[in-house]
């Protein structure tokens, strides 16, 4: 926990803020104006309430019960009922982080006049949020038009049923409420709904994942730069004038950021290099980190809109007096780009990939096979092509697409999903096989660069940093050993941010 | 043919020209700078071969063979040698159209300095298109890492080999070339290379599917507000101000098409809809058809830039004083939005099927069940529900990735690529299934509204067009007969582009 | 059209006689015995239709109208409804040798007394097939839980509707029928049901594509064979100790039919081969194809089943005096069956592909690289790695798999399925380009073996034919030419079957 | 631990034996023949070891070292530097049973005589076993052509190296071995390879995944005819004759087994079914659940040869006087026969999930809508058509096969590779979703049933097990509550063996 504080306003919330809040604990305010707004939209339910419109969730059923009338005097029970009702999800739990980013999220896009939820409420995600109270909530279980079935967890936590974390230590709600100085809430009318149906779960997992890949990328960039250092590979596609002869924003990027990793190194050197024309996997990279970060981009606008706009239905309509049903808890459009980002992650993988194999090559680097200390006697870098290439064909599975593959629940009224969830959940799961392959890389990039005799090596700004924090927990492989626990230490080198605060420090 | 030409000058091609040149015949010209860029590079390209730096597939061999150096006075054989050598593709061919839409797009990109090319060899791509010589080019055999073993075939013809279309007549090349009162061209340095080395197959292919896509879409928001109408859904979720909550463009694009297309309905009268909330094949319509547009919106900046620069290797770089190795034929970026839409579209292709089946059931409809006008004696439309679900279990499989899934080839040296082509020929395959889906669901449609009896019925603009057109190809079903001539025939009917264009006239 | 006559019995149908049928035109009879059975059937049929128990699809009506009666005087009006509103497919149309496959197992089912069909439409069956009358069926519209949505096309063509071929020649079918002097057949009770419900599209496409695949299968050996003598491969793998060491069948027969077909081999000279262990792709090669024929042997048995049951619903029980819903339609054992196949032929694809790639690479060979005869001037085999490896990523598409995507239809009634006819026809197709991909491995071992200067170098007697057959269409490669004609010529040759024969004769 | 030996023999072992050493600790003895055989095939070893014939990995190099001479008195270090660097695994960890599983089965494979191991290494994989010692095994790492990345941390702990579970207490291996009493062992020539060179680590988790199936296939047997009862759905599909009809062994086998579950039901009174055709996903169940029996038992043939078989490479052959390298490592056939089982076991999930859906909808069951025992008040099983739709959207996608998404490893030479413990795996996952799945579908049945009013009403046999059982861990849904706890004890009830154990009891 820290003592920053994220002012949410409905409208700004970025995904580093959401990150701030929940991995490294900031607390968080609600803008005054977007109190105001709550109240507001409150009262105006509250008319609506009183007047005799059908209102879908609100004083009707919900799914196929939407032609059922809810008297008013039930709204309670009703929505305590709809609460515990919506609590059907499967485990396993989702990180105290991400329960983090989903609160964070939900609490945001409550604030904008749509939701018309009891204000208590929202001041209930706030106090969950700042005095680390956090519900547990089973990961699967929602098809992702909305998240109903595993946000209810966190009603359920509001409601002092279920279980949650107080400071990370696992309790009844009821006794964590009690330890922090909370009451359970009361839910009045369409509080429910509004507590239930909404993608912030998706969102939230979703929100971390891109900001984990914001990192990787940068990452990605580091090794690559560090594994042409090792090959001895040519810099002439990344050339400035050549990249630009592509506008692609992606592209650019990473051959800019690629230029600015190698400033010193040895391969600046007029040809220095192996051969003309380099395998693709190293010549195209910049082209491929590109394409993930093109995709990284149209996927965080989509993102910026998901996280700052009311996903509610029914919608609250001040301005037109009315509450409409309405579709905006349908997410298609950036879960099929989810789709896209773990396509390109695939094609990154397998570069990566492709470039540890070229590395171990004598044909391609001059160097002994297998980066092998001592061709006669030390095995060296043979088998682990196995495991990262496993890991490899993981992330060929995971992107496969998934977000179509549904069919006509709730009374054949909900025959649209996207499958939201499992779709982010893949997603991270890439992400973290890519620490494993591009640790990978790094480790054979290290071995390679310390074998080379040229007389002119020189490592670039970050091959020096890559290289010396390799070496910190990863020693020169003289001998064969047992390589696991050197997969195992580069994984957690490059999870744990530690290059990338090295570079910039 | 016509009559209208089309000015390419490297910068400012749009799909629109493309379409115009590859399907309306209209005829091309160079920009007079374009020429002079030609020029200058080609001077720049002869600079360089009388002076003594290696350069690839210039005066070194391609691939594998990069070490291998090519002597001056074995350039015109060793670049015809090149050319037949790069045919090495399989059928079957690819249409008139797409093979006039590779030839304008590398015309375009080649205009632009960075090529080098023989200024006669780009005067004979505009002639080919203005004497309407199209190349016979089997369409299967490029990985997308410049469609090589496709675009040679368009040389082929140039050297007057292998097989053309004269005026829509197949016979050799030479013949066509002679017919058109054109001489075979002579290849000097680097020709060869610039001549099969570019993306122009699945570019020009990609292009035309997307002209087909962005006409489709239109229509998708058609038959979307006509079945609307049928099912006497409810407008609430086109509210102008509810999808302004969610600021997505695609969303907002659909929505307002449709209220535009629904002007005039009886839809509009207040609670004339059959229901609070409708199955979410109809109130999700515009967020899933608007997740279409949204990327189609991103591919088409993407497919922009790829026909308005260089996908050379290597890179003539005036500037410079350099003929430099790049990677700039990798286009793993649009690729992967290729797949996304693909994925998007089957979203698409599920919405529709499941209006289809909503529009059969008499639960929610309220009419006879499987719309027939006689349920003691007529079927009408039970059997119909396999053939659309058939054409969307097709679509489901063809939206699988497949650009991941390659390997090294060519010495090992080419070991990344997107298979371009083929996932550009599989989104061509989606499109033309969706002409079915969607020609299916107007069916149903047209049958529901003739079986209403509402006094208040009315369709809107678009809802009388489709109305109208359907009903001159297809019968109201009185009585049981052969659907399979009413399927093809609304498949032809969407297809023709008669309903945009009656729309708008 | 030939004039040997198969007797079909409805239970000793084979896979051999199907093809004999609908390849070769072989004529058709009904057993004696069989016709009895189908006329006692029919007078069961008859008496129930005299009492009052309601059967589904005879006395009521089918699908989500199976509650509604039928009344005996509509019988006839009744059944050519069915059939005619049954008529909901889409192009393109199946082969006429497929159209005769699904007739003859049609017609064999329905000899088991379960169909209680009239027994003037089994002669009419076997009539279309000798008189060579095929209707024009087409391919899509099934989702494979009976394919009534092709099948009635064939029904049509009886009743004197539609279109048919008759001797090659497309035609009205009255008009062919006339011209055969055969009359429309008239429709009794339960015969548009037992005309349209039956799997006999997918299962007769299904049993072709089995046909094709199992001289693939053969000329894969033969063409993997041919290739470890150009390769100068090791034999051992091949020993029969070591593979009965493995009691697999599929393995065991390829290694055995791969021994035969190098008798007389310069390979079995001790130490010949370039090296202690071969890349997997030679040595695995019998283990790949014998998966191949394991999952073909699991297939067989299943579709031998099908070929030779009744796949009716409901089902005539003349025992049980009694006729039965029941799902005997439901075909997802084999349909599964044939997934797995084409993922087994992914994997024989994919090692094909990597034999080919080894061909070509100077360090496993010791030949010039990509196989060329002058290393100076000729490029030779380089780019054609990308023609095959496209194929083989088509494949690996297509092996997706396709059988489970569906949703419920026909009033949610019909809520399983397994897409049959599309996954036996993308079958089809992985059949048709592994024609390609074998056809340019055998390129390459000719061209490798021309290439070979060993004094020992000797052909088995497979490698003698394959390299004979190849060198009468296909010239050694002494200059670059065009290579899309070789490669057209090659897939010919495997396709048509001469390979085969002439090993064997 | 139990008591109870299972003798090992190099031949006869079974899933059911694994299962018993795996999981209930069963205690392994090798039968004196064997132990005739080690010793034989070792003393073959060492004279080999004295000629000058290079094997593979024995005196020679391993994998594309594989050209490299190994002296003689470096035999123990090569071997111990070969375990080492084979270890290249990562997590998470293999579940202890799945361990033991990986040892029994590649003990058993030794003692064939055909992998020439020091009889001391086979002596300690049994008192691995015995004294309750589980090394830690990562598995993750392997691409399924042997084991060796995960295998080698077995070997591992044998040489005292690594950590190791010892009596389910994780510690160091040398600490583990010496609490035993046991010394680390020294390896010779070929015990490095040995030991690693195996696919033990899929069998042995596929041998497991097997053992669970064959229960599931029973559990899902019983959910489904719980389900029919529940339904009052229509028995005449399960009607012995009609299932005769079709001679598929699967689809009689569980329309057998369902019709004894149903022994005493109402289901058997004449006309008492809701009507004359049930929805497919009833309908068809034995045909589904035949589908996935029938794949199974086509997995299980193929796996009984895998675990008594040798799969080493070299392969020791006394009868021919040599040691040869082979393929028999290559287990392509039942790793597609596994992705098959995963495509069918999709079709039982959506065959499941239909079901429920139905149970919850009253136009079919005549029940309130959801089940609720109060319509005004009681939400009931609305949203929890979520979770189930959504794990099996999972099984959709663990469904695609992925044992071909490889490239060429190791020098080139490993260009063939089936990804089988990664598909083993992803089965795995499918059968724990299935729980969920079938728990939830037996949830709803149990509360239809407590629902039906029918004087008739009665259960039979299973049915009368699952409710009482179901009844026990969860009650009749009478208001809304936390469903997330019961479909947690809907899953352990179904994942504990309690059903089956107390229909059988």
């Amino acid at each position: 926990m820290n003592n920053d504080t994220v002012i949410v306003t409905g409208s700004k919330l970025t995904i580093d803020e959401v990150a701030q809040v929940a991995i490294n604990g900031a607390k968080v305010g609600i803008a005054p104006e977007a109190q105001q707004k709550l109240t507001e939209s409150r009262e105006f339910v509250y008319e609506l309430v009183n007047s005799n419109v059908p209102v879908y969730g609100f004083n009707t059923g919900v799914g196929a019960n939407k032609d059922r009338k809810v008297e008013a005097d039930y709204y309670n029970q009703f929505n305590v009922n709809m609460v515990r009702s919506h609590c059907v999800a499967v485990g396993p739990e989702a990180s105290q982080a991400e329960v983090r980013a989903m609160i964070v999220i939900r609490l945001n896009t409550l604030l904008l006049g749509y939701t018309g939820m009891s204000p208590a409420i929202a001041y209930m995600y706030r106090d969950l949020l700042n005095h680390n109270i956090t519900p547990v909530v089973p990961e699967r279980g929602s098809i992702g038009e909305a998240d109903i079935a595993c946000l209810s967890h966190i009603a359920l936590t509001m409601i002092g049923e279920g279980d949650a974390y107080y400071h990370g230590e696992k309790m009844p709600a009821k006794e964590a409420l009690a330890k922090a100085g909370l009451e359970p809430i009361m839910l009045g009318p369409k509080d429910g709904l509004a507590l239930v149906s909404s993608n912030a779960l998706a969102a939230g997992q979703g929100a971390l994942v891109l900001y984990e890949l914001k990192k990787l990328i940068q990452l990605a960039d580091m090794v690559y730069s560090f594994s042409l250092e090792a090959f001895k590979g040519n810099v002439s596609p990344l050339n400035e004038e050549i990249n630009r002869v592509r506008r692609f924003r992606g592209q650019n990027e990473s051959a800019a950021h690629v230029r600015k990793l190698l400033q010193d190194s040895y391969l600046w050197i007029p040809h220095i290099a192996n051969a003309l024309q380099d395998p693709l996997c190293f010549r195209c990279a910049c082209h491929i980190h590109g394409a993930v970060r093109d995709s990284l981009h149209y996927l965080e606008e989509l993102m910026d809109i998901q996280m700052n706009s009311s996903d509610d239905n029914p919608c609250v309509l001040i301005n037109q007096n009315a509450i409409m049903s309405c579709g905006n808890f349908e997410v298609v459009n950036w879960t099929v780009a989810f789709e896209m980002l773990g396509i390109a992650l695939s094609h990154l993988s397998r570069a990566a990939c492709f470039r540890t194999i070229k590395l171990s090559s004598e044909h391609f680097t001059g160097l002994p096979r297998f980066l092998t200390p001592d061709p006669e006697h030390i095995i060296a870098f043979g088998t682990i092509q196995k495991p990262f290439t496993a890991l490899d064909a993981e992330i060929r599975h995971l992107a496969n697409p998934v977000s179509m593959d549904f069919y006509a629940v709730a009374g054949d009224i909900e025959d649209h999903c996207s499958n939201t969830p499992y779709v982010v959940q893949k997603t991270r799961k890439i992400v973290d096989n890519l620490y494993y392959i591009l640790g990978i890389e790094a480790i054979h990039a290290a071995q390679a660069c310390d074998l080379r005799q040229e007389k002119e090596f020189k490592l670039g700004i970050a091959g020096r940093v890559v290289h010396q924090k390799i070496r910190e927990v990863i020693p020169f492989l003289a001998e064969d050993r047992n390589l696991t626990v050197d997969i195992a230490n580069a994984y957690q080198l490059l999870k744990s941010g530690v290059l990338l605060h090295a570079l910039n420090s």
